[in-house]
């Protein structure tokens, strides 16, 4: 495997097996009259590919981190309710086999059990016919999570619980967690599918403490290489880490082997923020204070001062609060995170506001060499702050990859071996 | 105009013009470098069109009713915020002016107002460069927008209060509203922009009661002629009104002059119904129960006893609290109602449960000859009972077309010589 994972052609998700019996021709049968269809090779219509493809699950680290960001999120938190560990690990080898199927764009369950009309469907259906849409499934390992199952001295001195930051304002039932599944689909019904199953694989060992649904690039409309915007109007991505820069990736995102643990190598942490957005507010300033917040400006996304959104920052042309100056590598000792967060709407809360925001995701390699002391620095300055709020927060070890059909999530953690 | 409306090929959405001058370049730009471009006429590519055209805002009905369903939703009621009469149907023209450059893939305002630095951006700007993507806007007016602007002689016999069914389980904060504005569009950031810019451009008139975004068929991930599922896996939408048929549409759809009141002739009337599913249970029965609840097959969706999904349904054969056979015109005297529900997933309940069911919307000629009787007959004997509870409820009258360019929402109602 190369550090990023390849999209595959694959024809629509499959046909649950057992349903009816032999071997369905639906999935054939519609693959052939969708209007643009995913082909091998070289020969792949990127466009087809970006919105129909499989996303190779195997791998040294796993999907969902470098893999170009797909249009939808559905991203579960789960409290752990067994003190179990073998039932537990068991859990995670089901959740693997899933995850590997519904990644390729397959039906949780083989027919070799339920298919039978006496049982409950191995799979709740909704995505049958569906392409695997660049499913990712990524798992995570919450600082809670050591606490049980004897593993407390295997928690990674990497993976602290966060500071309080000034101005958070977080809501419980919507922080923390045990372990953490985040889904990424170009069809949010094949991501809400996903959670949903692993949920019901879970169901008496896990429960879901919180979920979030997420939205962002839009692959089907948004023209190829253009920057997704925010809520804010915003273009949002502009200087990142990509999927295809091996060496920062390997600089600021994987954990190397000299950072120990040993079973986190290949892995990376995340941190997950709600950051909801005062849309009312900001919608009544002025264009000049919008662009000031930031250092960009909002139609183009170039840097104060200069002319295109890939032109290099010039950070001292930008007020000392804005966003991307303190925000900046430059600012900040060289931190360098990967951003891969995604908007939200959530309906309205009892005043009639937007509940809309940013899902904040970023992968990082050490979580006090990234998002902490990054956020420390913002948190104190950043003009933004007068417009947004973090209202809910989760950092996640993020184990390496599932290296092939034999391995499973967390292997590395709970073998004893390994 | 037909009856149907028409999707017109169309450029990217138009960069907002006043930011940085002249008309800008960017959005012809990135509609070049797009994978699938819409083009004009019979030449247009069909995938491309779904995704990225612009759906033709005036006409004789409003948009958005018998438009073939888009990918995602967004819906909000509004609650009147005040009394001036005169203000608030200048708030109806503002709308308007936004809508029909909104669905038209142009960002709110023209350049003339706003674009200075000091002033707020005349739109919010998170749709810039995105396609119209077959945005819809359809408005309504809920029973209570007729209490004021001394409108109560106004109000048509057919917008009646909707009973209390047996089973109903109202969030009050879920329910009713002056006005609604429902947004589709294949794009969940362009229906949700339009909404904020419609709740922006009414601040102080109107305020949001409450909003859900939905999902549901989804372009481009599914074949084409494929009926898409629901959260409980079954084929949703298979026997329905379609946009093409004039004949039923006129017959149980459009509001005829005969009907009454002369401003409503060629609307309708919607019923909105939020329907929670207890996935969690409903995951855990047989695939036969499952089977037997709707009175179809859950991988064909072909009705019990039938081999295909478009065959025509046998009632006899199904059990009798089967919800195929309760909702047929068979069981009903004839009643038929045009279904453009969304699937929605609201993250979890306090109880670590998916909140996810159906955002039901029905359109139909007369409300007391559409929903009422046909929810007095499920409500009372659906099998379907067990695993759904309807949460929240509204009914709204929907005006006919904004005619042409001089014309505006709701000015059938609010003019004088009308
Ligand atoms: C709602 C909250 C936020 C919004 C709307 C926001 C928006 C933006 C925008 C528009 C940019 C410029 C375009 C780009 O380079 O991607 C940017 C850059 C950046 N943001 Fe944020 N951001 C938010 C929160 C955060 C947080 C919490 C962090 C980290 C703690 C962060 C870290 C960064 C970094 C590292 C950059 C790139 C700076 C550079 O290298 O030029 N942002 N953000
Ligand atoms: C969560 C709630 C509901 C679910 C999951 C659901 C699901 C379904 C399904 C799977 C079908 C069969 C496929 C089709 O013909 O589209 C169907 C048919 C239908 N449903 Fe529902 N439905 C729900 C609520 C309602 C409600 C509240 C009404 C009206 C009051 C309704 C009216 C109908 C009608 C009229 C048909 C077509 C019957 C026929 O002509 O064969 N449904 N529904």
């Amino acid at each position: 495997m190369t550090e990023t994972h390849k999209t595959q052609a694959s024809p629509s998700r499959r046909a649950l097996i057992g349903w009816g019996g032999a071997g369905l021709a639906l999935g054939a049968a519609a693959a052939g009259g969708a209007a643009a269809m995913a082909r091998t090779g070289d020969d792949m219509d990127p466009a087809a590919a970006e919105t129909g493809g499989a996303v190779e699950f195997h791998g040294a680290h796993q999907a969902g981190i470098a893999t170009p960001v797909q249009d939808r999120l559905h991203f579960a938190a789960f409290d752990v309710k067994t003190d179990d560990r073998e039932q537990f690990v068991h859990m995670l080898k089901d959740w693997t086999a899933a995850a590997r199927r519904m990644t390729a764009g397959k039906a949780v369950g083989e027919g070799a059990y339920g298919g039978l009309a006496e049982a409950p469907p191995d799979d709740t259906g909704e995505a049958l016919g569906l392409k695997p849409s660049r499913l990712t499934l990524t798992i995570g390992f919450g600082p809670s999570l050591f606490d049980r199952f004897g593993l407390a001295d295997r928690r990674p001195e990497a993976l602290v619980d966060l500071p309080r930051f000034p101005g958070d304002n977080l809501d419980r039932s919507r922080t923390g967690g045990d372990l953490c599944v985040q889904a990424c689909a170009d069809d949010p019904q094949v991501a809400v599918h996903a959670i949903r199953n692993l949920a019901r694989i879970g169901f008496g060992k896990v429960a879901i403490r919180w979920s979030q649904l997420g939205f962002g690039k839009t692959s089907s409309t948004t023209p190829g290489a253009q920057t997704p915007r925010n809520l804010m109007g915003f273009k949002d991505g502009t200087r990142n880490i990509a999927g295809t820069e091996t060496d920062r990736l390997r600089k600021f995102v994987w954990v190397g082997e000299e950072d120990g643990p040993d079973w986190m190598t290949g892995g990376s942490y995340l941190v997950a923020r709600r950051i909801r957005m005062n849309i009312e507010t900001w919608d009544r300033a002025s264009l000049q204070e919008q662009e000031d917040v930031f250092g960009r400006d909002k139609r183009e996304g170039a840097p104060v001062g200069k002319a295109k959104e890939h032109d290099e920052p010039f950070l001292k042309a930008m007020k000392p609060d804005a966003h991307v100056r303190l925000a900046h590598p430059d600012s900040n000792n060289g931190i360098t995170i990967l951003r891969r967060g995604y908007s939200f709407t959530d309906g309205t809360d009892g005043l009639g506001r937007l509940d809309a925001g940013l899902f904040f995701l970023a992968y990082q390699r050490d979580v006090r060499k990234g998002f902490i002391p990054l956020q420390r620095n913002l948190a104190a300055h950043d003009a933004l702050n007068e417009y947004i709020q973090h209202v809910g927060s989760a950092v996640f070890a993020i184990p390496p990859g599932v290296r092939d059909s034999g391995d499973w999530w967390g292997r590395t953690l709970f073998s004893k071996g390994a």
